[in-house]
């Protein structure tokens, strides 16, 4: 039998970064998703079969026998399948997941893939040991462009595994798209936080939680998490730079950042935090009539604009951002990088006043 | 006889706007100048004799006859001459000054002149009444570009006119400069900064403070001010933009955030009080060889990008200064405005690294 997921994307409102050192972050799921099938394989006849995993976006396959996963790993190195609560990689398991990665032909160009491949084996391994079968993933996301492609991955991936293992009391007769219930998906965000920590090494844990609830918007902080609902529909415009960066660095940047300067950066992330709740609050502000949408849009546009000057103090801003929010401000637009920038993607608010009079580029 | 004195303008490091709103400042005088020459003229036979302003950089100037300037003001109004303490302009002398104004013939486009000529007449009523006088201004500065041109005007003017006053005890048979006495200089800041208030509304103090003492950096906080020194030279390009704009406005978009986000703005002044406060550490701090040196420099530039994010954040950015930028990003050197922003000029450390392998961009 075969199982499908999906788990959607995200944009980070106000609070990226800052959310790492204890400040509020906002954010809300998008509608484009990472998809994930999954079958367990039946062995063969004097083959104990292979676990396989399909990139489709990237054209590569990778597949490893189970007896080779049998030999690598003992018991002890990753501990019982499916403990009630996902623990982090150890060290152990970790390099030997690290020479499995390494046996795969990976090409040169696509090296980036390989903290994605060992976080795919860290989760089947987890929760399916050595057990044959095989998963395609195909995603909507652009990889490493601060959309939380990884976080989609990690939750579609973990989503699908638990299904067909026996942490999910699903009926398996079922056909069509289940509701799964809040306790497997609060073990699903605790499998896909494991998986995000080896692909970033520190992650907020703010992607994979909004991935796996999606819905509604969210206010983060902490690990902790409350639910947002906007009164008005926020029409949010996402250009994608297409220059890549590395998320670990720049998030380890802003660490560094953080040892030169401690007052400096406290109080910048003192800022952040203010800014994401205020945020919040008017995001959820009743508003009656177009006057009051189109005041709640220009509050929305200053705390952007607030959030961008501190993301630059920061140092994680890039020239191709700086483009993209120059272009924008041409039109009296407001925008702001999301995710870890260095590059990656812009939102711009696109407020009501526009429906009335649109005049956008073209290029 | 006559009298000349000059007065720099200014660059500041860090810590603009914030500052008026308490925390540290950190600016250093440039050796651009604003000179003035004065001398009282003796009334001819039948005539009163008039007050007279050249501004040679306009090509304009200005007279009122002395016995106008008479029938205008009652010693009530403008109070006694060279009281102690100077006091701020009563909104009675304001009225009786803007009526002055408004007879001379101030082309429209050189209305921004109107303030400069306020405070002009504020300063020579005060301190010399009605006797008629020449006044011949000019400047290296150019006007409302955030290098201090009104602060200079006002130091330059006040330590003239009061070096022909009862105030100073010179000798005035010297040729040649003199130099002022610590509490001569403490009375020309404090005329002058009478004179930037009818300028610009609200001034935090630190232009003509850094204009009337000069010489070396200051550090500035709520009006007390430190003198640092550097232990090495800092070399700095301005680049001015070109972009005039409205310091007021500017003052009052920032007192306009910090009513709207209290709590956000408050932490962001924390952050550039802490930033001015480190690098005022660091400006001090001793460097014995070229390893330090560019350490130091780069301690530098790091703080400088900082607080550039942090402007940004208060809304005083612009979209030249962003240019500015961007084109010294791509020769990896550190930029921010300085002054008011919103056009004005923008700093650039040229550190020492660029001795060895200069290619500056030409344009």
């Amino acid at each position: 039998m075969e199982v499908r997921t999906r788990a959607p994307g995200k944009i980070i409102l106000s609070g990226e970064h800052a959310v790492v050192h204890g400040s509020t972050a906002v954010a809300a799921a998008i509608d484009l998703y990472t998809r994930v099938s999954f079958r367990l394989l039946p062995p063969s006849e004097g083959d104990a079969g292979s676990v396989e995993l399909e990139l489709k976006d990237t054209g590569l396959a990778f597949s490893w026998p189970s007896s080779r996963l049998k030999e690598t790993f003992s018991f002890e190195a990753i501990g019982p399948p499916l403990s009630p609560t996902p623990r982090p990689c150890s060290p152990e398991h970790s390099k030997l997941i690290a020479s499995l990665v390494e046996e795969q032909n990976i090409p040169e160009a696509k090296i980036w893939l390989r903290s994605g491949i060992h976080a795919f084996l860290y989760l089947y391994t987890s929760i399916h040991g050595f057990k044959p079968g095989k998963v395609v993933i195909s995603s909507e996301l652009p990889l490493g462009s601060g959309l939380g492609s990884s976080a989609a991955f990690c939750v579609s991936l973990s989503g699908a595994l638990l299904a067909l293992s026996d942490a999910f009391s699903i009926d398996r007769q079922t056909k069509g798209w289940l509701e799964l219930e809040l306790s497997e998906l609060e073990l699903v965000n605790k499998w896909a936080f494991e998986g995000e920590k080896i692909i970033h090494g520190k992650p907020s844990g703010i992607d994979n939680t909004v991935s796996t609830f999606g819905g509604s918007m969210i206010k983060f902080r902490s690990g902790e998490l409350t639910h947002i609902r906007s009164s008005t529909p926020l029409r949010m415009l996402i250009t994608n730079t297409k220059v890549g960066r590395n998320t670990k660095a720049l998030v380890a940047g802003v660490s560094e950042r953080v040892l030169k300067h401690p007052d400096a950066m406290a109080a910048v992330f003192r800022a952040v935090d203010s800014i994401s709740k205020e945020l919040s609050v008017i995001i959820e502000s009743p508003t009656s009539d177009d006057v009051s949408i189109i005041a709640k849009e220009e509050k929305l546009e200053e705390l952007m604009e607030m959030n961008q000057g501190l993301l630059q103090c920061m140092g994680v801003s890039h020239a191709s951002i700086e483009t993209v929010l120059r272009t924008t401000l041409k039109y009296k637009l407001a925008s702001k990088l999301t995710g870890a920038g260095g590059g990656g993607c812009v939102l711009t608010l696109l407020p009501t006043r526009l429906n009335q009079n649109l005049h956008l580029p073209r290029f």
